[in-house]
């Protein structure tokens, strides 16, 4: 039994996973640098500690974070997504301080997270890649000559990369010059390693990826798969499950990949395998060994909720349920509504939150840490709320996530909102045919009108008085 | 095909209605009174009008709304739950006008609505009903002569009742003596009629309840069942589908009990039949000839989207599913939160919302026309949110609930949402095993600490600078 969690993380997932451990009965303790003293997270969780002065430095220090989780007496901790998630240093900490780190062994994260190593665990599991390199690059010249062995367009990635940073296509020589020292660059500032690979490039895939979970007695099931392939320089704006462009012969192919993939490595606890689609065949992108920002779509179509099940995989139990019971229902979107300007190129927007409510009724599902007032800092990710729909076919579902966006109020901050529904009302989108491209391919999109309703500033105006004057 | 729908109604229904209309391409329209001109509906129906100066006038005239959706163009009403929706005079003014009205037919509701005419009819259709009388009375004697036939206890309903309301228990001559005047003014008051009669008294029975779809073209289907023991005289707080207390067996009569009752009667669109359970009998106790409040946690348990189906009835539709493809998934509970203390007596408790802030995250559905700084009129019902959550197990909606319960911040108004806390906790609702009595017999339950969190305070002040500040 796990009885009190420490929460690697901030934002909506840290609220996410206060709200498992409120459900099950576990004490949860948060985090918080000076600049989230007033976020949700911090006021939500059972105990809060601030962890340091910088907005970064707390959420990126292993050994300090197991040093809190040790003195508050907590015996689990869960990392979230992003930060120091799939960093198998602060599994490693844990381990050596005896706090069950909710997720996968530090040796299957190091695995999967050495993009390199990964490529050839799944090569060797049977599981297809995308042509490429054995291993990472030594140099430029090496570079050219690969690419050349794998033929134009390549992609150059980073060993330690995810979550779409430290990557660049690459169509010719020329451009693999240029991208060469940049890629480089960046993934040492991001991922602290210089070390680079480069795979033959997919031209406008689907991105298609499974939800599997696996516990500490070897049983390994998969959620089905989420449609990932609306997304904008490799970041994910809207997410589906399960994909509109699978057959489901597909379907059960890819979740058998995945299951395989995740036996080849012995591994526990949630994790989900991308997958590029081209032409009917897979290939396999990446495995990332967390919880996804997108988990909810999965956890909307099927029941399952995939923070409790992560956290009682770690506490030793076995899954609660069997692949043959797991029934999926309808479908499931998710807006990730970010703090951008989509007329600016979809710059960052921090600030104040000045009204915020939250859309409702049914099929509605919101995971978010903003509130009214909230000042959103503007030192992390822009992403500030979730919206979930379900509906039980896929224009419902569509047309109740044009109606819940609709039905959302948020104001003070540009966001991203609008321009969903833009997307929504495209023919393409609306017939389930899409892929990676779709973005890049429709910038008219971001030519909505913003005339704001008159009756919207009248309520702002008005709950801002009332919440005023009510004090 | 319906292209335009007035709302009958007000609150989170007429809400919930404009969000169906808003996700078919349906164009909406509100009505308001003077004090509803505030109101959610109103700023988020695509049009809205003032019916009236007094509170419930207008809400309450047929002729005045029917003529107010033909001047609007509209083509279809919906009239919601309370107010008219039980009124055969309404559906009439429509059918005369040519507009086409979301429910049954004025003869099945005018059936329906006479009590001792739809006991008569379920009898007929071998649905069983408790002993009583088989008409109206005639008067005291009448009454007192037919009490001894059935036996103390006995209830004395109003023919023209329904929701819990024009309804007395008797145990004994002398209190048939004293509440047969009293009943009959309340009838007179609440439905315009004084014709009452009696039934058989069932003693702590649970309240079970099926949901039914039936379209014009003869399909009749059942939405399994829901449990609303849990009330307060003979007011749902807390409901529950499916009722945690039914066997495979029992779950399969009463849904074919149901269909049964709504084929005699020639239904058609949405409604309920409600059974009272007792010693393992169930007995017919009235039909509802419309939307309850309580359909959203059939909708959370199937999928299946009551409004629309109601609306696509109205245009002629068939039913978009068959008996055999309706499966149900674990457990979702609604929590009525209404404006009441219950600390005193659970006296409605109207007034400003100083701060409202919507729980959230996975299993957790909320359906409500409130918002910071609203405020909430004197003249209509006290319940101000439905708060709904569903998960896999019995448990796990238990605490989910709770958590959400906790998620949620409703200030400035005292709210059932403490007391809903307390009955979470209680042994015999955890273990699925509770009747109509569970709340009289748990007095102590309206015993918990009121302490506000300090963090609460902190962040109510802190929303209400921000929300001033920032226009």
């Amino acid at each position: 039994m796990i009885k009190k969690i420490l929460i690697a993380n901030r934002g909506e997932i840290a609220v996410r996973i206060i709200r498992a451990c409120a459900e099950m009965n576990i004490r949860s303790v948060a985090i918080f640098s000076e600049a989230d003293r007033h976020a949700l997270h911090v006021k939500r969780a059972d105990e809060a500690y601030n962890i340091g002065e910088e907005p970064l430095e707390g959420y990126l220090n292993p050994q300090k974070i197991v040093d809190l989780a040790v003195k508050t007496g907590c015996d689990a901790l869960h990392p979230g997504y992003g930060f120091l998630s799939e960093n198998p240093e602060l599994a490693r900490c844990c381990q050596a301080a005896g706090i069950r780190f909710i997720g996968p062994s530090p040796e299957v994260i190091h695995l999967m997270g050495d993009k390199t190593q990964a490529r050839n665990t799944m090569i060797k599991a049977g599981v297809p890649c995308t042509p490429g390199t054995d291993g990472n690059l030594k140099d430029l010249d090496e570079a050219l000559h690969e690419a050349e062995q794998v033929g134009y367009p390549i992609m150059l990635k980073a060993t330690s990369g995810g979550g779409g940073r430290g990557i660049r296509r690459c169509d010719n020589p020329d451009e693999l010059k240029q991208n060469y020292s940049r890629v480089i660059s960046e993934a040492t500032k991001a991922f602290g390693s210089a070390e680079v690979f480069l795979e033959k490039c997919i031209l406008n895939p689907c991105h298609i990826e499974v939800q599997i979970l696996a516990d500490s007695h070897g049983n390994v099931i998969h959620l089905y798969e989420r449609d990932c392939s609306i997304q904008r320089r490799n970041q994910k704006l809207i997410e589906i499950a399960p994909s509109p462009q699978l057959t489901e012969a597909q379907r059960q192919y890819i979740g058998g990949l995945a299951v395989r993939a995740a036996q080849a490595v012995g591994y526990e606890n949630a994790g989900t395998i991308e997958f590029l689609l081209s032409d009917n065949n897979f290939y396999f992108m990446e495995m990332n060994t967390r919880v996804q920002v997108e988990h909810t779509i999965t956890e909307e179509i099927t029941g399952i909720d995939i923070v409790r099940e992560q956290i009682n995989i770690a506490a030793g139990k076995s899954l609660s349920i069997k692949q043959e019971d797991i029934r999926f229902k309808g479908y499931a979107l998710q807006f990730r509504i970010n703090a951008e300007d989509p007329k600016n190129n979809f710059l960052p927007t921090f600030g104040r939150i000045t009204h915020y409510y939250a859309p409702g009724g049914p099929g509605v599902r919101v995971d978010t840490a903003i509130y009214t007032g909230y000042n959103i800092p503007p030192y992390y990710d822009s992403m500030c709320l979730k919206l979930v729909v379900r509906a039980l076919t896929w224009e419902e579902a569509i047309n109740r996530g044009s109606r819940a966006l609709d039905d959302m109020r948020l104001q003070g901050i540009k966001t991203t909102a609008n321009y969903y529904q833009e997307i929504l009302k495209h023919a393409d989108f609306r017939s389930g045919r899409f892929n990676t491209s779709f973005v890049d391919s429709h910038p008219e999109l971001v030519d909505y009108s913003t005339k704001r309703r008159p009756e919207e500033l009248a309520l702002a105006i008005s709950a801002a008085i009332a919440a005023y004057t009510g004090l």
